[in-house]
């Protein structure tokens, strides 16, 4: 592997964000979604189900440590999923990153608390996990497939090593390094230890970063065997069902143990197959284990897995998992919009395989990705108050539909305020929280920046300090101004990506035109930079009418609305019900117009389209004959959608056909 | 209620069907549905799932009279479903009507034996369910909402009524009538009595039917009390499961004790809702009531119920019931194809309803659903060979879908063999057997003519006798052929109908061209017909694209071809695959063509149509641009698909909308 195009990406320490679209979500993260979170932990949301996440915790304390007392009764048993940890965990690694960008010594002081809660449930040998401490130790590891005891054991490394990087302080990075060598003593390839591996991926990435962090090998040489172990033969999970009776929920279903990506060995996965956030989770860690040990064959299967993800199953949106059964991709080609899984974490999982991608070698597709699932099938998991949350991302929406129909009932027309089983909104608050260290990576002597957003950042180039400031109004507007702060003139090579949306765009130096070199999808300024060097980028952003591969069913004979990277869609607050009944032509009076007072500040999209009529009488065939009628269609972003009265939506409408 | 207009159906007993179309169909019900499904019933088909339906029977037999013994072991309990013994119940009425039409000595002797068989079962009481006598009859009448007691008994009747009708014997009859007697002892309205009603009804009809055969009022009332009481406050299955524990599957579903028409009185309701197949069975019971009773109120609700069927809920092939949740009806305007349920039995169920909707007061209407479903929903139900049958009729098919998409894993894109919850293949057996009762109805002194199937009839009307004699090619021929036979020249009014689908029609009268009233889509010709007499219609069959009311959203930007009143379908196997990227667009080179070596003969439909052509490049999502070519377009009848190798199939096919 060509390991010269590696790069790192700059993190939050190095970062602050100040960005007209993307701050206000930073914000809402931090004012209302965090404290919200923790009170919903701590089960003091008045009326809400209870969490029980930190009880669980307190209780496992308490039951470990006869002299600690959290007020738990010691007969209540643990409460919530059998992930719930992975709440705490989530959470943690929010509010940690928000610590960078937005120090809180309060925040941090309940932080500081919290880690002592949970690290006061751990066992002498380091185990750490509340269900089994409660439920009995006896029963730990014996259902890796399904129980989500590695799951969980990621999370919370992934959350103790955002705590590490805000704070520095390393008690709950410490307990957690403890917590992986309990695991190593039990699971591994050494004969008397189980040859098995997370049924829900995350440890995978979670131990790199350990590694990354440490530079201790055996972390990576873990990782490496959670990847390297999943899907040979014999099965695991299927030895271990055999073993402890455990049931096997997808035994009549057509994915199996690919379920779990567990069928086969990860270098001969090819397509994407399964649980969605599982997939893209253990995807993140093939690529994570690929660039740090140059593994070409697992970098093929990489490619290979990215390219069927991207070309033949994501939604325009850049969510995934088209199937409600499983939470799972389909098959290729298969994107329904209206019984569309589309859950949040799964286009949050895909961003990070993207950054993970890029950061084995840039290409714009994964910077592409990142921004479309970012400002589209991310963000509208969260409502523009910050206050309430869509698992699933349907494409069209019908109220009738999601309560009469069975195979739509897990379809949403409205937010919901918090769950039982709460993966999305945590999942959201630590992706938006972290976004600053979405923007560049760097080597050695080349900067690559692949989102366009509001901030300054430290960056450690060629052996010198620069600063590398953006500012502009995307995705509402076209320009975009970088600029360089240094102390001494210094050469390196900056790679920005021009997006695959672009379709002209402008670039000045200093105020001069340029033509760039592109690589990849990345503009190239290769030159010795001065201070005060300043890029002026303009991406044209026409409204784009796109349409999907032919071979995709459901969008046969349709458009969809994009303007730069924000995908639009139709609402029945602006253009009434049965939007199936519209039809986009080739409009000349499009209307881009920006509302400040609408939807916290969007632009809208407006154009005459048509509008199939009502037929005379009241018969449901006749012979064929549509007529069409003029019909302003009205536009909001998608990720916008259902934050006024709920009503219908779609993001696909009909075209003409001639 | 004017009962000028009632009219009865003419019985098999006075009509031979030869009919070039539907022969075959009855012959194949005849010489291989039948005897197959007796096999089946006894067990005796190799590598198939026993059904235990007559091993039931006898078993319960041996437990009511110890003195029997069929071999059964008397420690083996009731096999199958709860409802097992209306598979019997249907496949005796199936090879009754079979007998009326094909006299056939051993198969009665068959019929004999199996009639003493079950009789056996009965209890002193006149009690007859296998299911209670085998698990307990204390258990009886426990759970009349999902046991299906009163649905057996129902069916059960209906065969006896039908055995009666060919053979003459009454021992089955009686045996049911003291069946009814039973339960009339313990449901009714007075006190002391389950205030009750069937959970999957047919009792209603059935009852009607016993009705007018004795002409004894008590079967009249009893039907009566079954309609009346049903969904009355409080609710008797609400009442039932508290009182017995029942469990109540549907309580999550919007449709709640809807599901059963049950959550409120027949007469208050106007939709159609809940379970297909209960729901028309029991709106056929409504009519039957509503005409004998001449109540306005119930005539309205079946008005209502049939208007919201025909003009908001039904597929163009006549089938009905879009989910698979529930095997029910949905909402108006819903008309998934490729999640699709279409159960064949809901379709014959339409045609028992239009059918007594036809006899309150014929309207075209009704004559056009019933020739719908039997022309295109209801066979294609059944293999061309008549050996595997579909329960669910889809209107789009996907070999890929059905084998990966949850959502559609009940849409078999090949037909089954037989199944343990055996309802289709006999019910399908049942209609067919008995089409030559669905052709003319009459009252003193008018006949109409509903269906257009070769046939004789031999018809009391006005007094004297006459013979009425259909030949024609239908419905792949345009020409229908009507003559006249009688001993003394006769006035009566002639009624035929003209079809919904036909725009353009001649009526010649011994040659001489007609102008005719036309009543409620009926043509009239009021005479004193003489022997001989005969009528030419020719009813212009042009292929004709059909679109669907702009309110189906599933539908929109489609066509689907007729002719006729047969749907067509697009096949693989014809087309190639990804048939959803076929354009229709408004060909003037459309070839109709016959031939008789294609699928036991049927009129194909081709013409030149367009087809989006791939993409250059492997990108899910472009800027617009659709790019058409040329395709032949080769449509064969929608109830032949399925007969050829597996592949995708569509009803529904773009249209190019300018």
């Amino acid at each position: 592997m060509d390991n010269s195009k590696h790069t790192e990406f700059a993190g939050l320490k190095n970062i602050v964000v100040f960005d007209s679209f993307w701050t206000p979500f930073m914000d809402r993260i931090r004012t209302k979604v965090i404290p919200y979170q923790w009170e919903a932990l701590n089960d003091r949301i008045p009326g809400a189900e209870p969490s029980y996440c930190m009880r669980n915790f307190k209780l496992a304390a308490e039951l470990t440590h006869s002299e600690l007392d959290y007020g738990v009764p010691r007969d209540t048993g643990h409460g919530g999923c059998v992930f719930q940890d992975s709440d705490f965990a989530k959470w943690i690694e929010a509010a940690s990153y928000s610590l960078l960008w937005h120090p809180d010594p309060a925040l941090e002081k309940t932080l500081d608390d919290a880690v002592d809660i949970v690290c006061n449930a751990q066992q002498d040998d380091g185990y750490l996990n509340t269900y089994y401490i409660i439920n009995g130790l006896d029963k730990r590891f014996t259902n890796l497939k399904d129980n989500h005891e590695l799951y969980c054991f990621g999370h919370l490394l992934e959350g103790a090593a955002a705590y590490y990087e805000a704070t520095g302080k390393r008690k709950f990075l410490d307990a957690l390094i403890r917590y992986a060598e309990c695991i190593d003593r039990l699971i591994g390839p050494e004969d008397g230890k189980l040859h098995g591996y997370p049924g829900h991926e995350i440890a995978e990435m979670a131990l790199v970063r350990l590694y990354e962090i440490t530079k201790n090998e055996k972390h990576l040489k873990q990782a490496k065997y959670f990847i390297d172990q999943r899907g040979q033969k014999p099965l695991f999970f299927e030895e271990e069902e055999r073993r402890n009776n455990n049931n096997f929920y997808w035994k009549e279903s057509f994915f199996r143990y690919q379920y779990y990506q567990a069928g086969k060995p990860v270098r001969d996965q090819h397509i994407a197959e399964g649980h969605a956030v599982r997939a893209v989770y253990l995807y993140s860690g093939m690529a994570d284990i690929a660039r740090l040990t140059g593994d070409e064959v697992l970098k093929r299967a990489c490619d290979d897995l990215w390219n069927n993800i991207v070309n033949r199953q994501m939604y325009i949106t850049g969510s995934i998992g088209q199937s409600a059964y499983g939470e799972s991709f389909s098959y290729d080609y298969d994107l329904p919009n209206d019984t569309v899984y589309a859950e949040t974490c799964a286009a949050i999982g895909l961003a990070f395989f993207a950054k993970r991608m890029a950061s084995i070698a840039p290409k714009g597709t994964y910077g592409d990705v990142m921004e479309k699932a970012l400002f589209n099938g991310i963000i509208s998991g969260m409502s523009l108050d910050g206050k309430s949350f869509f698992y699933v991302n349907p494409l069209e929406a019908n109220p009738e539909a999601s309560l009469k129909d069975h195979g739509k009932r897990h379809v949403k027309i409205e937010r919901q305020k918090w769950f039982g089983c709460a993966c999305c909104p945590p999942n959201l608050a630590r992706i938006i929280a972290s976004l600053g260290s979405y923007i560049h990576s760097l080597n050695d002597n080349a900067v690559y920046t692949h989102l366009f957003i509001g901030s300054e950042a430290k960056l450690r180039i060629s052996g010198a300090d620069i600063s590398l400031k953006i500012k502009t109004k995307y995705p509402w507007e076209e320009q975009i101004d970088i600029s360089f702060m240094m102390s001494v003139k210094t050469k390196f090579k900056y790679y920005f990506r021009i997006p695959g949306w672009c379709r002209k765009h402008s670039i000045r130096l200093n105020g001069i035109e340029q033509r760039c070199a592109v690589e990849d999808s990345y503009a190239l300024i290769d030159r010795e930079w001065s201070a005060g060097d300043r890029i002026s980028l303009v991406f044209d952003m026409p409204v784009n009418f796109v349409q999907s591969n032919p071979h995709v069913r459901k969008n046969i004979g349709k458009i969809a609305v994009m303007r730069g990277p924000v995908v639009y869609c139709a609402e029945e607050e602006d253009n009434g019900r049965e939007l199936f009944r519209l039809y986009a032509g080739n409009p000349d009076d499009i209307i881009v117009r920006h509302d400040k007072d609408l939807l916290e500040g969007v632009t809208t999209i407006s154009f005459t389209g048509k509008w199939e009529k009502d037929w005379a009488g009241d018969t449901l065939y006749q012979t064929a004959g549509t007529v069409l009628e003029d019909k302003k269609i009205v536009l909001i972003p998608y990720y916008t959608w259902a934050n006024r009265r709920a009503g219908e939506m779609t993001v696909w409408i009909n075209k003409m056909v001639k």
